[in-house]
């Protein structure tokens, strides 16, 4: 087999203007309090390739324009739609009230597996929670849905950036199936 | 619903010594020429979730002992099998020669998306390639299968860390069930 040149990937981009006018994905993405800049750079870059409809960043998130998440977001943070909110409990409220679903990512007493999402899950607005801590009881608290990576090692947790990603895919893959 | 407490979720692991006594999954994984050790770090807490059999570091892919890969693999050094070998090619050629198909996460002509994996691919190696130029034209010729995925938005790939995460995670899942 051979390698694709950049030109010919080049040729399967889409721009901005297309990005535009193609139909995003009923995914929000919340992130909550996540701490590292280069997280959030590379959740930008993920939440890109995986055409969500909007990226929620809360509490104490950083948020561009900081050279450090550029450093892993490479100018995802033009092409994902984005705000900040400092108070998640109002957002998600507001947000449940026009019918999006909240899911949380997170090891709860009600959590299935990610890749078992129903179909009537969307429009849904996933939380990524801190880096160490997780998702805060008041926020899971709020969640309709709870969902988690099953893991098959030692260690109970990937890089936040990484599960996001591994979850961001499977959402996005199943809203494409509908 | 309620957030499981650390303890909780600590009963869930299992522990190195349970480890070794599980069969892991027939995932080789080989890095070659990653430049980020915050990227091998991740892949190696990525590898421990994902239980692959082995990691193979390859060309200037840096190599544990080193306290930046430590930052972000939290341990999973020791408990992902892993080897150093400065020829991936030699490897790669053993490995074909043992039964191992050959996998290669890029952009090829004949790609197909990572979640239409065959059941009959395993025992494979998943290749991932340099941060900035993926995988070498050398290594791609040896691929018995290449695999993609298929991006939605204006850029063309992914972190690499993430990038196998999200592979990692489907083939895992997919071995777990045959």
């Amino acid at each position: 087999m051979r390698k694709l040149s950049h030109q010919e990937i080049a040729k399967q981009r889409y721009t901005i203007e297309q990005l535009n006018y193609e139909k995003r994905f009923p995914i929000y993405v919340l992130l909550d309090n996540i701490r590292s800049l280069y997280n959030v750079g590379s959740i930008f870059r993920t939440a890109d390739g995986a055409r969500i409809a909007k990226l929620f960043l809360c509490g104490f998130t950083p948020h561009p324009p900081r050279k450090e998440i550029e450093k892993t977001a490479l100018g995802a943070t033009n092409s994902v739609p984005w705000e900040y909110h400092k108070d998640p409990v109002e957002l998600l409220t507001r947000l449940k009230i026009e019918g999006v679903n909240i899911c949380a990512l997170e090891h709860t007493d009600k959590s299935i597996p990610y890749f078992e999402l129903p179909d009537d899950a969307f429009p849904l607005c996933l939380i990524i929670g801190n880096e160490i801590t997780g998702i805060s009881k008041e926020l899971v608290a709020l969640a309709d849905i709870a969902v988690d990576i099953p893991m098959f090692g030692m260690k109970q947790s990937l890089n936040a950036a990484v599960a996001f990603g591994i979850a961001a895919f499977e959402f996005a893959r199943k809203a494409n199936r509908l």
